[in-house]
């Protein structure tokens, strides 16, 4: 009952969140070794330098001529510059011969350049004629070639720590000879769902009371699309002894545990009891609409979180707080690339500043008018998924912000 | 050589998708039947309908007493309504008893409101005194509960078809009792890499004149993320048998051939001549930078892309062509949600307009700075991985549209 009537004090989300990540130990995460294949979105441990030059020699970007610029400079189509032609370097060889002022090699796009030569003609701007070389127009030293290490030199950070591999950054390694490296390995998530009217989705023939579990499917998506692995222990009814063996049980091999549930307020007492029992309750409330009812805490140095039974609330609460929370555990550095993710839409209604102080996530569908994108707010309470399958993101009203006007652009952050 | 001078007709990057798109043959991709643990971010092959009402029965969103709302209208703290309190319902069980006008019934959050029942008084608005309950809020029918069937209703449609599935629409499913689904299969993407200087990344000694394979990397990545499933065909060198029965082997047992490499002109007419043995060339050359020397056509129903061999052509040219392709192939339904992905800065450098109206994609880096969002262009030949791995996204400047000065606000799509 407490609960209800506003035990404790609800905090903002911000400090619910600075709360939890600032209470994470200064641990870093386990490492592992991953071939190449499997390590696209996985997290990068230690700095990765590049074990030798890329390219290894210096290349011709162009079919052409390999020359010493100087050779050309004046070179006009009134008055062509005349070098003499050497002779051809082949694809995939060492350059068989140096060349020397006045000599020009034919050489075709990715050849190795010869000893002598610091630039290349592009094939159509030069003529063979009876073992001379005709060149129309000028090279700059440099000019038409990457140089030996221009990608990347030996030794030089090619991958930051931290850093989320995206399949340019596989090439970037693959180009080095890097098949195999350090990532950390992904934080187990344990996921208990509680409540005594819960059934397994698999369920064919619903009890009467009984709905199906959903929860646990939304958690263990989202977690594993945050970079997790996510590990099901199962549904257990209002007990607290039953939830104390499930919690120690998912404590012992996992490095965050998320309870759900909670639809009665006797599980959001067993969980506040759980973790206080064995660590720190951080905060039992948030001024925020849904998940309100949330609370989070460490225990044996993990953080543990008491989401709301309400799918709607889990899915947000998972967003705003668990996300975050596990990104770190990971390892993942923050990147400005994180701030991908929203588009801008005018609302189709207006929407309210949302009574008490809480701040509110709203869930809008997107459609198109006039060329234009809006956000049509998706109304019902977060007790109905359809809520979230109907909705393509939620605008975010902080507390104490007056509500919006329909017409007014907002960021809708997609999920 | 022709190619370098400008062979055919370069086309704009829209007008050669337009190209392929159209070209696609109207047959819908293959489908299986996928448990509902592997079927995030899979694509739906036919609408979902939900087999049974959910919830399955009316249910209080709150703890309180289940009643008939007539008996609370007017209700207030100085003139309660007095209600006959009937017993207790209890959580995951048939109400065992029906109310009628002047009865109340306790009910847990979560619990089957019993027949007769309308609404919910919650636990704060009413007080038990000896066998009666004090009544002092008035609800509305309705009130406090959800409704059998408002989640949804038995035979209608949950999920559309080609809708990729996000964590909450498994949370549906599952709500509903469905744990297998027909899903499309994942279209094959077969990726042939050429050139006599590509060595395996896996190769601990390059021989002289030799470089590593990037490409097949960066393409399978990017098309496993787009929803692919990427096959490497190998690294073929520069010959047409080879190549050709490299592509003959890829065609057999996939559903979109992709081969690179082409930093010899060769290679490019190869291909080419592949596809116009054995199919139609739609385009040769398309007006963007990087990506100009791209080509595309089909051969048995199935499109063949020959993309640049430069690392930062070939992830452009995935980006622009590729992706879109592969993702009416897999089933996908384009949604306003696909339109997230990209942030604004302001540009810390101006860029020119790019000479013969060519589409630019110019990568750049995002900084912060005076809690503004910049994106600094990453200069450097498409040839360098590099430029790839510092950057964060792109910027588009359409052909014909003049530079972007210094401070100027664009799009950056991020990759």
């Amino acid at each position: 009952m407490k609960d209800m009537l506003g035990r404790g004090e609800a905090v903002s989300p911000e400090e619910a969140l600075k709360r939890i990540v600032s209470a994470l130990p200064d641990v870093l995460p386990k490492t592992e070794n991953v071939l190449i294949e499997d390590a696209l979105d996985r997290i990068v441990a230690h700095e990765i330098a590049s074990p030798e030059d890329m390219p290894p020699f210096t290349r011709s970007t162009v079919d052409g001529y390999a020359v010493d610029a100087r050779d050309t400079f004046g070179a006009s189509e009134t008055a062509p510059a005349y070098i003499a032609f050497k002779g051809e370097i082949l694809m995939a060889q060492a350059a068989p011969f140096p060349i020397s002022r006045g000599e020009a090699a034919r050489i075709p796009t990715g050849g190795m350049l010869p000893e002598g030569a610091d630039a290349v003609v592009m094939l159509e701007h030069a003529n063979e004629t009876g073992g001379m070389l005709e060149v129309v127009k000028p090279v700059a030293p440099g000019e038409n070639l990457i140089k030996r290490g221009e990608d990347a030199r030996k030794g030089e950070g090619l991958i930051s720590k931290g850093h989320c591999l995206r399949p340019q950054d596989l090439a970037a390694l693959a180009g080095t000879g890097i098949t195999e490296m350090a990532l950390f390995s992904r934080p187990v998530v344990s996921i208990i769902i509680t409540g005594d009217e819960i059934a397994p989705a698999g369920e064919t023939e619903l009890k009467p009371g009984f709905v199906r579990d959903m929860n646990s499917y939304t958690l263990s998506a989202m977690a594993k699309k945050a970079g997790g692995i996510a590990v099901k222990e199962g549904i257990v009814g209002d007990d607290f002894p039953l939830l104390k063996g499930a919690f120690e049980r998912a404590l012992s091999r996992s490095d965050m545990v998320l309870i759900t549930g909670g639809s009665s307020v006797g599980t959001r007492d067993y969980t506040e009891r759980l973790i206080s029992e064995g660590g720190k309750v951080l905060f039992h409330g948030v001024a925020m609409k849904p998940g309100k009812p949330m609370l989070a805490g460490m225990v044996e140095g993990k953080p543990v979180f008491g989401l709301p039974g309400h799918p709607a609330a889990v899915a947000v609460c998972f967003d705003v707080f668990v996300k975050p929370v596990l990104r770190r555990l990971a390892g993942r550095a923050g990147s400005l690339r994180d701030r991908a993710g929203t588009v801008q839409a005018r609302l189709s209604k207006g929407v309210g500043s949302g009574a008490g102080g809480r701040t509110q996530y709203i869930r809008v569908a997107l459609f198109e008018k006039d060329g234009g994108l809006w956000a049509e707010p998706v109304l019902g309470p977060s007790g109905l998924i359809r809520t979230l399958v109907h909705a393509d993101g939620v605008i975010i009203i902080p507390a104490g912000r007056p509500g919006m006007n329909r017409g007014e652009e907002a960021a809708v952050r997609i999920f």
